[in-house]
């Protein structure tokens, strides 16, 4: 990424995270004012794991969005504050700041596609083709500023295809792939309380980490613009998640998923740290290739799959979907039984009335925590979820730095 | 406007022609299929203007919106065209391409505020900050690029001001206001069946007719820039046309308002010709000026202000405020009998109970058109109001191509 001048970026780094702390409070502080004009609209849900059920408001994500969007607009000519004052016609680094043009209209257009879908319950043709349209701006850019389409090959293969592969147009498409990706890997891992700002705030923060510890390093200018979105990011999500936290005031809904996989996606791209970035995805990576079998139907899959409360002890059990045994197709027989074979689910034959159906638990990384850990309280449960996070960051630093070394001599 | 090189325009506006043909029947084809889910979404209201009163969705100004910001992702890239295929290293022209990503996200920011407007009913407040801050970028765009903050003088305050007058900083509030402005001005001058898409359809029509005339001359390539954004918007504005003519089968929304009044904004803040788009907006312009009074509340005020159905006859009458005579304040008092003097308003005194209250018609346009005419039919009512609509874009025209002689010699 060629961000050169881009002033004192120490100081812009400070006035972002001084800006951060504002949104972080501002959101801390609407977010409830908005419960009643949520519930009002219609967009309100009920914890399905609670033994009270009242009305929670949804979708609450798009006042972050927003609050994240003025602190950005306001941010903005910051780190160019030099340039603007000087105003020498010409001498704009309009290939600098076309990077955070770009970069928010795909954040705002996700949020509102986000919003869109947690008010009309959108179709899936339009969940995928929206944000790959959302993300052409940002691609448009890239090809123009950055268009590196190579990956370095790791040591072993350089024999055989030499010291690098260039991508070229498959490159763009798996950067596209990257925003429909990260939008909806995030949405598919959650079903508890705070899960899905938790883990958003894990990866915000592990971001930020290596941004860090990159910061002096040749890619400088791409890791600080990396920071001054993850910092509000961060902030207004921390926020959220100060709501969201067991037990819930709130609902995030689609927006703040869509929000959130769309800020990692322009960061990762924009920034050109993408592979390092899915590192941090680890958990969202798994549970989506775990849900692929329910995902496209192979197997069942019920409306929803989140874990089920126990009324008697007030802990979660796993849930489960139920088939007509042996009514599977090949696909879905062959998943079912890789993964019985690796111990990732439970199997129960001859259940139902004529003891003609076959019992599986959902295919999410929450219904196999609990079979780890047998059932446990909502609350105990996403922390081990959000500690899981925080241990597959400290793994994914380990394979950058220290995997790396085995497979790049650098 | 500095856009050069933008290669073969005329073979850019034909393919914008297409994809404005193909985003118009996309509209116009997917507009119904959306009904059901608004409904559902509680996004309805309720025609007062009807005998038979049946849920009308609302809000599907959204759709159009979506549809016009797919269009101009696809679109971006084709005025590039030249220069994305050669992809010399730095040889892109940023400083154009900037243009579009600010405008598109100043667009889709205020599609998405008017959507979350009509979903959550937001404050006041919030509707006038909210534009402020999503107008920013497109100010340090135009601060960065073009920065042309001059107005030049008629000929005969010359001696006494000289040829120009640069207004530095209060062009800019200037033109964040022109934002706030057009997207309210749309918004208040509402209240019939089609009013609204009529109007933007009818100012658009203008634009593009100033923009052709124009596009041979000085400041070719700012009304290429204009024509680009006001064909694909015309052509989803009629498809809403379409389906929200009287009868109307789906309703626009604060969406829809918000939407084209920014698009407006934006083209005629980049392309910089804001005082000839303001020449477009005279009923909107007169419409706002003679509400003033009751926006602000000098005189009360009603929920809704549109012409009131007469089930007997079925024409629309005017709607009336109601006030204890002698209660308004000296500023209520002066705008209403300065508005009896000009007999824009029908004054009533010594009605109610006893007769001790005045009674006015509400402070719009609609309503002045129906004193004017007598009752109408609410078809003819608004066409009416868009041949108004259409008078005042023809003196738009005298008084930009001819009173111009008289005050700036050319």
């Amino acid at each position: 990424m060629q961000l050169e001048g881009l002033g004192d970026s120490a100081l812009t780094m400070t006035i972002n995270f001084g800006m951060s702390v504002g949104a972080f409070f501002l959101c801390l502080n609407i977010i409830p004012k908005f419960k009643d004009s949520f519930i009002s609209a219609n967009l309100f849900g009920v914890d399905l794991n609670k033994l009270i059920k009242k009305k929670v408001p949804e979708a609450l994500g798009v006042v972050c969005g927003a609050v994240f969007l003025c602190t950005m607009f306001i941010f903005m000519p910051v780190p160019f504050y030099k340039q603007l004052a000087a105003n020498t016609p010409g001498k704009f680094p309009h290939h600098e700041y076309i990077h955070y043009l770009a970069a928010l209209l795909s954040i705002c257009c996700m949020v509102f596609l986000g919003f869109a879908d947690d008010v009309l319950n959108l179709k899936w043709r339009h969940k995928l083709l929206l944000p790959t349209l959302a993300s052409l701006p940002l691609l448009t850019v890239y090809f123009t500023n950055v268009n590196a389409t190579n990956i370095i090959l790791p040591v072993q293969l350089r024999d055989l295809m030499g010291m690098d592969l260039r991508l070229g147009p498959i490159y763009y498409i798996y950067m596209g792939m990257l925003a429909v990706f990260c939008t909806n890997a995030i949405n598919i891992y959650a079903g508890v309380n705070g899960l899905e700002v938790g883990q958003s705030c894990v990866i915000a923060l592990s971001v930020l980490v290596f941004n860090f510890l990159e910061v002096q390093g040749e890619h400088r200018l791409g890791h600080v613009f990396s920071i001054y979105f993850m910092m509000p990011f961060f902030a207004v999500s921390a926020a959220l998640l100060y709501h969201n936290w067991y037990p819930s005031r709130v609902f995030v809904g689609d927006t703040y998923c869509y929000f959130a996989g769309m800020t990692f996606a322009v960061v990762a791209i924009l920034s050109h740290f993408s592979k390092t970035m899915l590192l941090f995805f680890i958990p969202q990576v798994f549970n989506f290739i775990f849900s692929v079998p329910q995902l496209f139907h192979f197997v069942p899959c019920p409306r929803h799959r989140l874990p089920k409360l126990n009324p008697h002890s007030g802990k979660l059990d796993m849930s489960y979907t139920m088939f007509k045994s042996g009514s599977l197709g090949t696909v879905g027989q062959f998943c079912i039984q890789l993964f019985d074979f690796f111990k990732l689910i439970s199997v129960t034959h001859n259940v139902g009335d004529s003891g003609m159906y076959t019992q599986v638990n959902n295919l999410t990384l929450i219904n196999l925590t609990l079979k780890v850990f047998g059932p446990l309280h909502e609350k105990k449960l996403v922390t081990i979820l959000l500690v899981l996070q925080v241990i597959c960051s400290i793994v994914a630093f380990m394979i950058r730095y220290q995997l790396k070394k085995i497979f790049y001599d650098s």
